[in-house]
């Protein structure tokens, strides 16, 4: 299952790390990227410290076939990511004359497109841009990486944008099924069915709630009807163990 | 602010980078630490695969404090973490008699206690336990690594045997301050706030909502006075803007 094109994403923002922020931009990104066919192998996220964004954007895109980053591209002290990019790769950053354009065109009033704004527009050397239907500021593309904004708003509309650019894979099709079986009650048969069918990837996921607890196995692969086979193999051995199972959309 | 203890958090799972869990567990963390003074640094996640576990733990451990994994101590097949982590430290593994203990003890009827269920008795040599008050099944620390489950709720309550064994730093305060003002308009003044007063972090965080656009505004530092200082001249310079600002509980 990893013949297709690799990402990863790299999620900057103290605020994630502080726990003021819950990121739900990494799991946008993987949902977004699972259809096209482009498997989602690491998330890192790091705080607004240049060093910290280099290093780690320099380990991500030599890894990956894509980098995906959110965050620290808005007109304040702490939107440092459009400098560490650059520095990661070496390049100079300058004002970029379409980007300016853009944000001119949004302040319409020439004295709000003030410096802070203006600042929006520095982009590195080489970089072409990335569409923000939402408030004009454009992110950014340099060889693998994509950098996109940290709202989430912005972000998922700058998706849009990218999808295009991406050198597609296979999509993996997912079926989940669940019942209210304990998970060490199955485990046994689970591995024996995966044994059988190395191509696909099954997970198992526990579930505890106030109604009792379950589990909730996931087949995943390339191939939909070895998918469907081993779906139906694992609703038969749920049923065995008492369970009632129940396929949930994905 | 960089003289507390650091840690960071690596999250283990398939099922956070295909995008069908959403990982809450690092923000759950990170709440844990910051009224401990404990500083998170960095958040990975990587999948259910050994060398990828192994090459980040060991990124991880050598670099921070304190690292947190979770997800992967299961009964099944895709449970990998335990020999992943005596991988990483160079140790052997083995069933751990208390930890076997533990287990009989939740399952009376020794046909419940099958061969998977007892695999979670298997700890790295030299670890100790980390206590489950919901379902048994330990976690485990070795060295400066806490093992941890993926559970949301069982993380949760493993954090509280956890906490005793940490050194402490310094907690972080923080107040929020937020406004109907773009961020772009205040940037300048924001910068030079910040530039006042290097001790204090200032994050500036915009929000687009249906009702309108507007800012928050973060001052976090270990000095209470300092920080009232810095959110006290942050709501005046967000009122010269024409704001209304208003303290958010943090």
């Amino acid at each position: 299952m990893t013949a297709n094109p690799t990402a990863a994403v790299l999620v900057i923002g103290n605020e994630v790390l502080s726990g003021r922020t819950q990121d739900t931009n990494s799991n946008a990104i993987a949902r977004f990227l699972a259809p096209l066919g482009v498997t989602l192998k690491e998330v890192r996220v790091v705080g607004d410290f240049e060093e910290a964004i280099v290093e780690a954007l320099n380990a991500l895109r030599a890894r990956f076939d894509y980098v995906f980053t959110t965050g620290g591209i808005g007109p304040t002290h702490d939107d440092i990511t459009a400098d560490a990019v650059a520095k990661a790769f070496g390049v100079g950053i300058d004002f970029h004359p379409e980007a300016l354009a853009l944000l001119a065109a949004r302040f319409a009033d020439p004295n709000d497109f003030n410096s802070a704004r203006r600042r929006m527009a520095r982009i590195p050397d080489g970089a072409s841009l990335i569409r923000n239907p939402v408030s004009a500021a454009p992110g950014f593309q340099i060889g693998n990486v994509f950098v996109l904004a940290g709202v989430p708003s912005i972000m998922r509309a700058m998706l849009e944008d990218i999808a295009p650019r991406l050198t597609r894979g296979r999509p993996v099709l997912s079926i989940t099924v669940a019942a209210q079986v304990a998970e060490g009650a199955i485990a046994g048969p689970l591995a024996a069915i995966q044994a059988r069918f190395p191509d696909i990837a099954i997970g198992s996921y526990p579930v505890y709630r106030s109604d009792g607890y379950g589990v909730q196995l996931v087949a995943r692969g390339f191939e939909p009807a070895q998918v469907e086979t081993v779906a139906a193999e694992l609703t038969a051995m749920l049923q065995a163990a008492g369970g009632q199972p129940e396929r949930l959309s994905p």
